[in-house]
Parts: structure tokens; sequence; C-alpha cells
């Protein structure tokens, strides 16, 4: 059962095989059996779990075997309590949702424990009618759910700008993206109940940690899409993620999705806090910082291989990986073991979701020579991503914020997968 | 701020209204601030929890104000130590998702601690090459992932064929549903690797925990849908759904998806287990027992307001629930606040999918008298939910599974939610 089927239809160099092999039978690594006579009798129990009743109901935690799957890079920065982040597992994770005990983190002063019952949402500004909500009162309204992904404006970027790349996980380099269900109340909704006065443009969202992190945020943002969010993935949001509620703006960078949401404040422009100035802007080569990047660009990444998760052998392997785009939907993902010269179209799974991540898929015949992957999303936008050199021009050397260019992995004839820059 | 809206569209009797109410502001309970004076300065700490830095990154978990929401019912029967269940709270839960960790359970001989590595998946009986897998080798082939629902047949018939109405919140009466993003891969695509013999009609499969629970399910439905489950919600599947591996089956009964799988073996007809013959069977009224009745019908359940989930008074409460069917799609969902004179159409959240659940919502201004809530389904091949009475016919005294019928809350004057039979 070793041997690879004669007729496989390659769709790019150096091994990459086409959608249609990979749908059907053909990669034959199982172990074959001489006869079922040698499964032994398949009623009989064989291992320890299988002669006595195992554990009661309630054990609800992973199992001890996959206790690696854990929350990477937690850490807060040196001499802070609580401003620091924690990144989400992509390179152990398979489809599109991400569990909440593993969504990344990035806080600015640690996580508070608040009372739902004393905490307010509180809209005011230039509104008609400044107005005070209780969870209760908001569990009045209309509610709406979406599966959607929330990427950090400085996920990769940080470790990506290394003037030699780094040898860390999939996760270490760009884990910090999460995708969820992520439900809760039509902003526009409250704000209407308020009635904006006709001079309020912008907002000012600002949470109820320590830091009152806030950031602004243009009014049609907000009557398109924006929600309270106040459940993740079925469940009321975790506090890490901003209990009892969170501003959540679909695509949008997600600083600006502000935690432990306090207030709403309409006015006529942006407030020019610290967090939309020196921090999560894109300073040019021209001295100029470019402000208010919302949206989060097309990008994608090979998750498996990818450092850390090295090959074993030459033969048929599963290449997977994530993509997404802040502007809509995938349309397509490509990939090359060539080191770009030439590509091939990946499988998307089932559900290929606006803003959310979209989960593709290839068959790779590894030959065992050194090997060159690299993965390119594009949207039904029309926009792709970009190479590396091609996202550098035009910024300045200290910048990294929204970093969205290809990644590239390279294997060498041992298997041994590692971070490269092309 | 309190009073309604004069012109509110009523789409059923006893105060249901029109969708486009609810999508839009006029609920008014907000409470109102005479000027944006009385806030204080926003930008003024207030709260405990705003004066000092909070909790490190890491702390995944829920919040303590939320330790309600925990698996329901959880127990084995009397003496056993693993044969039981534990229900999904899904008064408590909202969107689609079903967090893993709040998964339903129903095992037979309690849950294994199982060695991945250890772990093989056999495929022998009528085949041309037994084949046997390991979780590496599995990892080769192409994967999948879809969000469907998974309810044991046994699911709210236990409870509601008692000669009384239960007064149980509705995990307790519905909560063996739940709703995951599953992935692994096609079983067909690992059974064309063996190569079915013409007279495999069928296939056994059997679990790895000390039960060695057992299902037979036949040969079209693997090689339409069935997956080998790996993942769930993304991550590797909780020892309680199966770690390392189950039988996954879209639309179909959860007993029929074996956890812990261990065996496929390729027959020519069932294999009449205990669980399929004496369990998870529908005994008629002639004395005749249907076997074999693997797609859940199309169901539906208001989780809020529900049993202990009472009405605060008159005013507008948004009705939710969930709605499921083993056949496909909901097309729509229909509630009634006159126990069933008059139905007005409930609003779908954004992520209708093929045999997974499918929120429901609606505005309901309650007058304060007492009122019966109900909901019935639709789906896209045209079943709609049974009536209670309808459920009944033809059925034995003591048969319970597949129960599917329409699910009523009474409400008093007092605001009291309570489990009715009509």
């Amino acid at each position: 059962m070793k041997k690879i089927p004669k007729n496989i239809d390659f769709a790019a160099d150096n091994g990459l095989l086409d959608r249609r092999f990979f749908l059907k039978a053909g990669i034959g690594v199982g172990s074959g059996l001489l006869s079922s006579g040698a499964l032994g009798s398949e009623g009989k129990a064989r291992f320890p779990w299988m002669k006595q009743p195992g554990a009661g109901m309630g054990e609800s935690g992973p199992s001890s075997y996959e206790a690696h799957i854990k929350r990477a890079g937690v850490g807060s920065q040196p001499g802070t309590i609580g401003s620091g982040a924690s990144r989400t597992p992509i390179e152990y994770l398979d489809g599109i949702i991400t569990p909440s005990r593993l969504h990344f983190e990035r806080h600015h002063s640690g996580i508070p424990d608040i009372d739902p019952n004393q905490h307010r949402l509180i809209i005011h500004g230039l509104v008609e009618r400044p107005l005070s909500f209780s969870m209760e009162d908001l569990s009045r309204y209309y509610h709406t759910s979406n599966i959607q992904f929330l990427e950090c404006s400085g996920n990769s970027g940080g470790n990506m700008m290394s003037p030699e790349p780094l040898q860390r996980k999939a996760s270490d380099l760009h884990g910090l993206v999460s995708c969820s269900e992520w439900g809760g109340i039509p902003l526009k909704i409250l704000l209407d109940e308020a009635g904006i006065k006709p001079e309020g443009k912008w907002i000012i969202a600002s949470g109820s940690d320590a830091a009152i992190m806030s950031r602004s945020v243009p009014i049609e943002k907000i009557m398109d899409d924006a929600i309270i969010a106040t459940h993740q993935n079925g469940e009321p949001l975790r506090p890490s993620n901003g209990y009892p509620m969170r501003l959540f703006l679909p695509g949008w960078e997600g600083n600006a999705c502000v935690k432990w949401l306090r207030t709403i404040k309409v006015t006529t422009g942006p407030s020019m806090t610290k967090d939309e100035t020196s921090k999560y802007s894109d300073l040019m080569d021209n001295g100029i910082a470019q402000l208010f990047t919302f949206p989060m660009g097309v990008k994608s990444v090979i998750t498996s291989p990818s450092f850390s998760l090295n090959m074993s052998g030459k033969g048929i392997y599963q290449i997977k990986g994530i993509a997404w785009s802040g502007a809509g939907s995938i349309k397509s993902v490509e990939l090359s073991a060539d080191g770009g010269k030439t590509w091939a179209e990946a499988i998307l799974d089932q559900h290929v979701l606006p803003k959310s991540l979209t989960r593709f898929r290839s068959a790779w015949k590894w030959n065992g020579a050194p090997a060159t992957l690299m993965s390119r999303a594009i949207d039904d936008k029309g926009n792709l991503q970009p190479t590396r050199d091609k996202w550098f021009i035009g910024r300045a050397k200290n910048t990294f914020y929204h970093f969205n260019a290809i990644q590239t992995w390279s294997i060498d004839a041992k298997g041994e997968v590692n971070n490269a820059y092309l």
C-alpha cells in the first residue's frame, strides 16, 4: 500500500497535486492487513481502556495527550502586569472555529473582573438622548450572530521584521488571529435609539479596563455591521475577550474592537487617542504616518507543514492552512512548492464566509528534495496577498502593523521546515 | 424611554411583532440620562476593576459570574460508572455553536482515556484490502469541516413522556442536542482505499470504549457524507466526544455516530446490535418496532423565555431559540403566543446551514396577561414539526425515541414560565 498510484495529475511543479486526486482514494498510507483474521476478534478488548469503564460524565477538558495545544507566547511586557499578548496555536488547529480558550489575547492593562450587574453601556456625546443600558436592557434587543475572524493589526509584523527569519512556530509568527461565532446587538439599533445628531460623524469607544483603552471609529462602519458583542461561540464572552461586552467590527483591526466596552461617545471626528496615533498606525518612508488603516488585508498562512511540524520521509502529505480578508470572502488560495515559480489552486472547506477564516488544503507529493512552500490568498474584491518585497514598498523601516505578506516555509532534504524570506 | 412606539406592526396575535420592528430602534428600554454631564467624566475610573491592572494573559475560562453555565443533569445510571448523560445548557446559550466543554454526552461505559499513538482505525470485512490506519496515516488524507448538529435520539422523549408536564429547564427537557464544526476525513475515501466488495451493503462501526458500542449503518450514508471526525470546533475531539476519532453521520441520530471509533467492518446487512434493536428503535402501537430511524426530525425549541427564565414585567422581550432538521436546512420557524391560533415568522440568524442548528428570534410585546408560547420549524424538504398529539399517532405507549413535537411554554400573569402540553 505504500506505492503511489500511476496516474497522478500534477497541478503545479514540485509535487503539488490536482484537487481531483485529493478528493478520492489513492494516497495508500494505511497498513495492509493480510486477512481480516489478522485483526483478532474485533470484539475482543485489547487496550487497557477497553477493559474497564472509563471516566464519568462531565469530564469536559481536552485529552492529556493534547496538552501542548494551548495559548502560545503567553506573557506580559517587562514592568507591566497585564500589557502583553498570547497567541492561538494555529499549527495544531483545523477547520475555521477557534475554541474560545485558545483565542489570542492582547491586553493593555490586564483582564478586569467585571460584575455584569454593575456594568452599564453608556451612549452619549452628539446624540439626542444619552442612554445607559444594563445587561438586562440589552437582552431585549435584536441579536445577531456571525462567524468572523479577529486579527491584531500587530500580528506577524513584529516577528517578520527580523533581519533574519526567526525560526519559530506558525503561532509565534502569525498567531494573533482567531475566528469565532460572535453574537450581539447591531450597534446601529442602539445608536438609532439614542438619535445621532447631524454633526456626529465618528464615535470613540472606551473600555472599562484600567487602561481605559479607547479607539475612534467612523460612524459609517458603526451603522454598517458593528455589533455590541456579548457572546462568543455560543456562550457569554470570556473575560479575556471582553466580558461582559466588547465592540466588534467585522474585518477590522482587533485593537479597535474595544473589549470590556463601557462608553460609546458620538463625536465630530476622531479623538486621536494613543492607540491610534503612536500605536497601530503605519509610518511611511516619507515620514508621514498613515492613521486609521482599519480593514485587515487579504492574508494566508500554511499551518502544516510549518516550523516544528517536520516531514517524516517522502510521500504524500496534506498541506493545510488558513486564509482571511477584512474586505470580504476568500475567493481562492494558491500554493507553490517551488518558491513561487508555479502555483496550484488549493481546495477550500465548505464554509467560505465573509470576513471569516477560510480553511484551505492540498495534497503534496514530497520527493525528498529541498522545497519551498508558499501560499497566497485572493479575496472576492480582487485583492491579492502581496509578496514580502512588495509589502515593504513605501513603508518606513520601523513600521510593522498590518503585515500581510506571503509566508514562505523552506524544507530541507531531512524534512526540516524553516521560516524563510523570499 | 419606557413607552412603546405607536406604529408597531403586529405579525400575530397576543403581541408577536413584525420582523421589521425588531430590526430597528424602538424598544426603548435603556435608561435615559438627563445630559452627558450626568455621566461624570467618562474617562474617570468608577468601578474597582478600573482602578488597578487586571489578571494576566492566559486566564482563559469563563467569568465567575457565568458559573451556572455548565453541563446540566450530569449523572450515571444507578449501578454504573459511566452509563449516563449530561446535557447542553441550551437556555443560556446564543448563536449556533456549542462550546465543546458544553456539548452533551451520552456514554455507555464511561470515557476511555485513549493513547492516540496506540490507537488504530481498522477497516475490514467485505473489502478487497483490510487496512489499518494510525493517526499519522490519517493526517495525510483530505480533510473537510462542516458545522452540523448532533442530537441523541433519546433527546426530549424521556422527559416529555411524563403524564404531567415536568417543570424543568429547557436543557433538562431538550439538552441532548449540540452543534459543532466537525472536521475529519470523508469515510468514502478510506473505504475506496480498502475497496468495497459488491456484496458489501452495510457497515458496523465499533468503539474502543469498554462497552464496545456498535452500530450498523447503510453503505449509502457512509459513501454520501459520513466522516471520521478527528476535530471539533477547531481542536482535536475532546475525550467526552470520542477522542481521538468518532464516526460522524450528519443529521443522523447521535448513537450511530460511534465515539472512540476503532473498527469499520463492511457487511451484507445490519448486524442487529443491542443498541439498534432493544434500544434506539421505535415501538409502534401494532407491536412492531421500527428499526433504523436514522435522520433526526425537524424540530425547534424556544430557549428564552423558558422554565426558570421568567418574565420581569410587561414590555418587549426577545424570544429566541434553536431549530434543526436531519433532512436539510431550516426554511422557516413560526412562533405563536396564543397557543397555536395565530403564527408569525421568526427571524433566522445569518448562518442557516444544512443539518446544523439555526438560531431564531422574534420581538414580543408581553401585555402581562397569561400567554402560551410555541415554535414550529419547517425544513427545506417541506417537513413540518408536528404537534404533540400528532407525534403520538401510531406509536406504542412506552416509546420515546425521536421525539420532535412542538414545545409549549405557558406564561402566567406573574410572568412565571412553565412547561405545558397542548
